[in-house]
């Protein structure tokens, strides 16, 4: 009888986003020397990747404007750690390399929609200004990596078709951009729109590396990482308690924590290379610092390893 | 150029389960007219079947001691819906048909541990105490289901071999059950093992209809459902309003919620014959009448097809 096993990559490289996209939500600033204990304790667990911050004007988000002190402490620290900032403009990929960033994301909607809402440029006009920032990087000798922002559902229009996409790589792609971050922002992407999103994007883009950046507004962000596993792809987003939000549904859900989906993974055999314990010990410290209640099942059940001792009394009949 | 999309089945069917799996672990009293109030509710989503009470001893799980008044207030308006009821022994199932039941599920668990801590009897012995069931179902001409709670791992053994599935699945079939429930009763399964669990199942037990019954301790049991989808698996059970919880981990959340397992089915074109809007609706009724805040993203967030009006200022920078 052949047995065919689910084929999962046997690795997986986790980008711990909470300094950036989970820092950039909360509206009580955080001082300086705490966000750098908690990226020093993030770069403890293992992760292979820490977005670090956002180099942004700080009237824009006035959490993030302590960049160039956070990125100036903590640099020379970050051992094997590829570390990234998200840069809005050529303003900020300035500031990243001066501040002496070696990866800078840039930041792009799927939709004009979104993109004139978040950025007050149509998604053309944004993909012009992304030029000079392409231009410097070159001449810097610093890597880029392109994002896009509601990759697969915009909350103003609904889904993304997926030749809207192909067209967005292709742009990045023709710009010399080899990796790109596809965002869910606002938690909309299903299961099988990303299998088949990635369908296409992998068979008309092979030679790019694919980052998906999951939320978990809809609670769907671990189904579709399984989606993009069996696609094979295998850079992933996740930020730690689960920080950060929605700006378009207060109160819920954002980033799908790093403690939930490194369990996920690991628990299938997906190597991530960082340990849970710390990455727990990490979230409940986050927890204590910055009051947040995000999904985390992690903090709440724990693990699938830790077992009970047994009770032969008392206990209710379960199903 | 061969595009390959994800193939899944066009129709899925939900046992709401709330009624049983969920009111069992509430501690406050419901009153058997809020029961009633809330079967009708659910009926009028649209679900297929139900899982209305569980015909256990009172003493056991005195939330269900009505469940013979439940049962015969609403059996009568329950137009083309599937009900069953759990029971545990040969008395209850005894009770069930007396209320009027025609379909029952039995109880099993996976493991000697859980079986002991549960039923107060090893896997073998629980098994030998099912054939009165099985014989009387037959006289009277009723269906039974065969449940297998821990299915997948134990919370004092750990992940539970395929091995140990297939005897019990053997055995139900050698009974004459032909739907079996899987039951991940504290949320431990993750996709992979779900996968190539069903693969075996299904490749030694074609002829069965399996049904999985998923927590969403973890986070997991979207993924988890994905996994099954992918098998062709149309059967599972859910929960309004995410009812229910995980009595080894308290405050964990317990079943996956229905309204967000139907908008992860919905929204990848898998019709599940229900109406989100109505599971909505009862989700937030049982909500106001349970005091539970158990995970349900749609309660939080809305479905994705919810989409917001364009603000041009104001907005924060999000990927």
């Amino acid at each position: 009888m052949s047995i065919q096993k689910l084929s999962l990559p046997s690795k997986a490289i986790i980008c711990e986003v909470a300094p950036r996209d989970g820092f950039q939500m909360e509206a009580d600033w955080i001082p300086t020397e705490e966000k750098v204990k908690i990226i020093r304790k993030l770069a403890k667990t293992g992760v292979k990747s820490i977005e670090v911050t956002s180099f942004v004007h700080p009237k824009a988000i006035p959490q993030l404007k302590d960049a160039e002190e956070v990125v100036g402490t903590v640099i020379d620290e970050m051992n094997g750690i590829d570390l990234r900032a998200l840069v809005p403009n050529l303003k900020g990929a300035e500031r990243a390399v001066l501040a002496g960033v070696k990866k800078v994301k840039t930041m792009l909607s799927a939709t004009d929609s979104h993109s004139l809402s978040n950025a007050n440029a149509t998604v053309k006009d944004a993909q012009d200004k992304q030029a000079p920032i392409f231009d410097y990087a070159s001449k810097e000798n610093i890597a880029v990596m392109g994002s896009v922002s509601v990759a697969f559902g915009c909350p103003f229009e609904g889904a993304v078709p997926v030749k809207r996409l192909v067209e967005i790589v292709r742009r990045y792609n023709e710009s010399g951009v080899r990796e790109i971050s596809l965002a869910d922002t606002t938690g909309m992407a299903h299961p099988k729109q990303v299998y088949d999103t990635l369908e296409v994007l992998l068979k008309e883009f092979p030679h790019i590396t694919y980052s998906m950046h999951f939320h978990n507004t809809r609670g769907m962000a671990l189904a579709n990482t399984l989606a993009a596993l069996q696609q094979g792809v295998t850079h992933y987003d996740s930020s730690i308690a689960g920080l950060g939000g929605c700006p378009y549904a207060p109160g819920a859900t954002g980033n799908v924590a790093t403690e939930d989906l490194v369990h996920m993974l690991e628990e299938m055999g997906v190597s991530t290379s960082t340990n849970l314990d710390e990455l727990i010990h990490a979230a409940e410290y986050v927890r204590n610092i910055i009051s947040v209640d995000k999904d985390s099942y992690m903090l709440t059940a724990g693990p699938s390893s830790s077992l009970h001792e047994e009770k032969t009394e008392g206990q209710k009949k379960v199903d």
